[in-house]
C-alpha cells in the first residue's frame, strides 16, 4: 500500500474516532495465517537471515509457543481444521482414496466444506461479531462451499492456491472474489509475473484488511480478521518494493513484505486505539515446502522433513499470541497447542459456549496465554496423514506408529520432502507400520527427530506404558466423518464463477466425468 | 553463586566505589567464549527450549552477527586464532601428520602456542590492561605454553578438557590452576559427577568473573576479561539449581546456567557502573558436538553437521557484540566476521596498533559494530580442516573445494559428524576433492548446504570466477607456520604441574616416548 493511501485512512479515523472507542466486553479477533510458512523462517526462531523486525517484535510484546502444531501438514485440512476446531478426520476434510494420503481442494475437487461443520464465524455472530477473511480460502470452490455461505460477513481473496497460469480451455485461471461475487482472475486481472516474482497481492490484502478494521472500528462491532495471505506459497511473490531486498532471494522477499504487513496492521491497532481489544494470534497452515526449496520454500529450522509429513518439519508452526495487557510480555509458553484451539479459545475470548453437539479437538487457551498456566500439561498431539493416525506427541515424547515420506517412484523422479535428511526406519518411501513398536523421540533433546530412543531402555519401555493407553482411547472414541475429498470432475473447476458474466468472463463448462481424486503422496 | 556471597561483593563496591569511574579512554574487553555450544543454542537463534533469555536481551541491547565464524572447528585452533588474531595453518595450531586432520592439545601433546606469536593480552598491556583468563586455557599445557608465559596476568581454570576421571597412574586428572599454581584436580578437588551431572565448575567460574572485574574497577585499571566457560562441552554438567529445569535435558540446564551467569556479568557491569565503558562480545569455539548428541551435545539450527566439519554446522558460531551508547541496540550484521576479527578489533578498541611483522587474517570490525559499516563486504571466510583450505564463502556464496565429514572406518563404528543428514558428494566419508569443479552453495536461500548449485548454470560460473582468484591469491601468498601440534609423549602429561609439591599431588612421570601424534579424523 502507498503511503499515500495509509494518509489518507488515517485522516478518515481521526474525523470519525473523536474519541477513543470503549472497551467492550468481546475482543477483536484477528488470525494472521501464513501459508507454506515454516517455523524457521522467523528471526524469533533463527531464520539467519533474520527478515521478521515485526513479528520478532510482536514475540517481544506478546506469548511466544514454540509447540504449536497443525493438525495436518497440508494447507486445506490445516485450515478447515482451524475454522471447526476439529482433526480433519472428523470434519471430513481427509480422503479414503489411499492410505495415508494427502488431500486437499484443487480446483477439480467435488467436495469441500461440509454443511454439517459448524465454522468459527458462524459461532461469532452470537455476540454480534463481523467477519472477514482476507486472501486464500482452500475450503471448496463450489458455491456453496465459499466463505460467505460458511459464516464470514466479508471475503477478498481467492477460493484456491493461485498455481498458473492456465490456459481458458483445458484449466482455467483462478477467481479472485470481492464477497460473493468474482472481481477477476489471477496472472489475468490480478498479476504475479512467475519469471520476476513480482506482484502487488500482498499489498491488496494488506489494505484489505485495513480498510475492514478500521471500518468495524468505526462502526463499533466486534470483529473477526481472518488474514491469510499465501504470498509464500510456491509460486512466490512480493511486491517491486521487497524484491531484492533479503538475503536469501524471493522467498525471503515474500517473509519481508509479510512481515511489513503485520507490522502495518499491528500499528494502524495502536493507531486506532484498538490494540488492548484485540487479540491477534500469528502462525501458518503447515511446515515450509521443501520441495519448493531453496529458491521457492522456506525453512523449518532444525526440525525434520516439511510439508506433505508428519515429522516436526510438516506440522511445527511458528506461533505468537498478542494482547497488550492482557497476555504478558516477552512471555514463552510450552504449552503443546494447535491450531483448532484457535477456534475453542476465540470462543472463549467473546464469551460464547462451544458447540456441544460434537467432538472438539481444540482446547480453550486462555488459562495458557492470560495466565500462563500450566494445567493443560498433558494433552496430546495427533498426527494424522489422510485417515492415518501417523504419530502420537505426549509431554516431551513423540512415538511414529507408521512413517513414510513419499513413494519410491516419486522420489526417484526428484520429489524429496526430506532433502539433506535421512533417518534410518525414519523417513521412509513406504508406508511403513511401527504399531508394536512404534519409533520415540525425546523432543526437547532432540527435535530433528534423529535419534530415536532405544527399545531396550527403561525410557523407552516408560513413555510407551504411557502414550499407548492415549492412542487406545483416542483411537476407540474416534468418529471419523464422512471424506469430503475423494472426488474429482472436469466440470467442477472455476469456469464460470458468480459474477463471471458481468465481467465477461466465463468460460465453457466440459461436461462432467466424475472420478477417484489420484492424491499421490 | 550465593546469593550472600554477591550482595558481600555488593557491599564491597559501594563502599569502595563512591563515585562512578571516569570513562577512561580504553574500554574493558570481555569475550565469553562458550565450548561447543551451537549456533543454534540460543533462543534468538532458534533454540525451542529458550534457555537463554540473558543472551536474548544481550541481543536486543547490542548486535547480533549471524554470520560469524570460528577459524577451525575444533577447541585448540579455534582458542589459538582468537587470541592471535592468526589462521592456524600461521599460527601454528596444526598437525602434517595426516591431510586434512583435526588436531588439538590433549594432555599428551608435546606442543602449544609458539613463543614467536604474540597474544591479545601481550598486545593489551600496552595500554595498560590487566587481563584474566577464566576457565579452559586449551593452547597447551606444559609450563611455558600456559597463560601467564603468555600474556594473561591472572588465571583460573584448566589447560586442557575436563574429561574423566582417569586414574593416576595411565592417565592423570587434568589440573585446576589458580594463576601459575594448579589448585587441585577435577574429580579429585573439583567435583564432576557424571552419573548426576552435577558440578558447580560454572558457579566458581562466575564468581572469579565478578571478582576480577570489581577489583579492576575498584583500582581504575581497564581490564580484559576472557571467560571461557565449559559447560556445554561433554561431560556436560550443571549446578543443583539448574539440573532438570531445561526442556532438554542436561545439556539444556548447562546452557541455563551459563546464560544465567552470562546475566550476573551482564548486570555486574550495569551495578558498577561501567556497562558505557566495557565492550562484551559471546561467542564459541566451534560448533555443537553432535557426537556429543542428543544427551550431551547442542544445536546447530539449521546448518549441516557439527563440531569437527568444516560444513556451517561445524563453523558457524552465535555472536553478539554489545557496548550500550556505542553499539546501536537490537541491530543485526550481516558482516562475515570471525574469531580472529576480535583480536584485531580488541586492538582498535584499546588504541593499539596491530603488529605489523605479521600477517594477520583478524580485520578490525569497529566500523560494522560502531557505524554499521558495509565496507568490509566482500572478505571471504577460509574453512581450514587442518592443513587443507576445505572451502571458501565470498558473500552469500560458499564454495567446497574439499569434503569430508569422518572416515569410513569411524563411521562404521558409530561415529557419526552429520546424524540423521545426508548431502550426497557432500558430506562425504573420503576425503574427497572437488578443486576442478568446487561444490557450491547460497548460503542466504541454503542456509543447511543442501542444494548445490548446478555447475551448468550461470551463477555457478559466475560465483566461481569470483571465488576462484581469491582461493588463488590465498594460496600463493600463504606462509604456513610451523606445525605445533604434531608429537605426542605420556610422559608430558600433567602428572607433576607446578604446585604439585604443595598440594602432595605430584605423581610419576612415565619415561619419555616421542611419537607422531594420531589425528583420526
Amino acid at each position: 500500500m502507498s503511503a499515500l493511501t495509509l494518509t489518507l485512512l488515517s485522516a478518515i479515523i481521526c474525523c470519525s474516532l473523536t474519541e477513543k472507542p470503549s472497551n467492550v466486553s468481546s475482543p477483536n479477533i484477528i488470525i494472521l495465517l501464513m501459508d507454506d510458512m515454516g517455523w524457521g523462517d522467523l528471526g524469533v526462531f533463527g531464520q539467519p537471515s533474520k527478515e521478521t523486525p515485526n513479528l520478532d517484535a510482536m514475540a517481544a510484546e506478546g506469548m511466544l509457543l514454540p509447540n504449536f502444531y497443525t493438525a495436518n501438514p497440508l494447507c486445506s485440512p490445516s485450515r478447515a481444521a482451524l475454522l471447526t476446531g476439529r482433526l480433519p478426520v472428523r470434519n471430513g476434510f481427509y480422503t479414503t482414496n489411499g492410505h495415508a494420503r494427502n488431500a486437499y481442494t484443487p480446483q477439480e475437487i467435488v467436495g469441500g466444506i461440509s454443511k454439517d461443520e459448524i465454522l468459527l464465524p458462524q459461532m461469532l455472530k452470537k455476540k454480534g461479531y463481523v467477519s472477514k477473511i482476507v486472501g486464500k480460502w482452500h475450503l471448496g470452490h463450489r458455491p456453496h462451499h465459499l466463505p460467505l455461505e460458511n459464516g464470514f460477513d466479508e471475503w477478498f481473496g481467492a477460493p484456491n492456491c493461485h498455481f498458473g497460469p492456465y490456459n481458458s480451455s483445458i484449466r482455467p485461471n483462478i477467481p479472485v472474489y470481492n464477497n460473493s461475487e468474482m472481481l477477476g482472475r489471477y496472472y489475468e486481472d490480478f498479476k504475479i509475473d512467475r519469471k520476476t516474482g513480482e506482484s502487488n497481492l500482498t499489498q491488496i490484502y494488506l489494505l484489505e484488511g485495513l480498510e475492514f478494521i478500521q471500518r468495524q472500528t468505526v462502526a463499533r462491532r466486534p470483529f473477526f480478521l481472518y488474514w491469510a495471505a499465501d504470498a509464500t506459497h510456491a509460486p512466490v511473490y512480493a511486491s517491486k518494493r521487497f524484491l531484492g531486498k533479503s538475503q536469501r532471494g524471493r522467498y525471503g522477499d515474500a517473509v519481508m513484505e509479510l512481515d511489513y504487513s503485520i507490522g502495518q496492521i499491528m500499528s494502524w491497532l495502536k493507531t486506532l486505539g484498538i490494540d488492548d481489544n484485540t487479540f491477534v494470534f500469528f502462525t501458518s497452515d503447515n511446515g515450509a515446502a521443501l520441495i519448493s526449496a531453496p529458491k521457492e520454500g522456506g525453512s523449518n529450522g532444525p526440525f525434520l522433513c516439511g510439508k506433505e509429513t508428519t515429522f516436526e518439519g510438516g506440522m511445527r508452526e511458528p506461533a505468537i499470541a498478542w494482547w497488550p495487557g492482557h497476555i504478558k510480555k516477552g512471555t514463552v509458553s510450552f504449552q503443546l497447542s494447535n491450531v483448532m484451539d484457535l477456534f475453542t479459545t476465540s470462543l472463549a475470548l467473546a464469551g460464547i459456549s462451544p458447540p456441544d453437539d460434537r467432538t472438539l479437538d481444540g482446547l480453550d487457551l486462555t488459562p495458557v496465554l492470560l495466565k500462563q498456566s500450566t494445567t493443560l500439561q498433558n494433552r496430546p498431539i495427533f498426527y494424522y496423514r489422510g485417515n492415518e493416525l501417523m504419530a502420537v506427541r505426549l509431554g516431551q515424547y513423540k512415538a511414529h506408529y507408521w512413517t513414510w515420506s513419499n513413494s519410491w517412484e516419486e522420489f526417484k523422479k526428484g520429489i524429496n520432502f526430506c532433502p539433506g535428511q535421512e533417518v534410518p526406519d525414519v523417513t521412509t518411501h513406504d508406508q511403513k507400520e511401527h504399531t508394536l513398536q512404534p519409533i520415540i523421540f525425546h523432543l526437547g533433546r532432540d527435535p530433528g527427530e534423529k535419534y530415536p530412543i532405544s527399545v531396550l531402555t527403561k525410557e523407552y519401555q516408560n513413555v510407551l506404558s504411557g502414550i499407548s493407553p492415549v492412542v487406545e482411547q483416542h483411537k476407540k472414541t474416534l468418529v471419523p466423518g464422512i471424506p469430503q475429498l475423494n472426488m474429482c470432475d472436469v466440470a467442477v473447476m472455476n469456469w464460470a464463477p458468480a459474477g463471471c458474466e458481468k465481467l465477461g468472463k466465463c468460460l465453457k463448462v466440459p461436461k462432467s466425468e466424475p472420478l477417484k481424486c489420484d492424491w499421490p503422496h
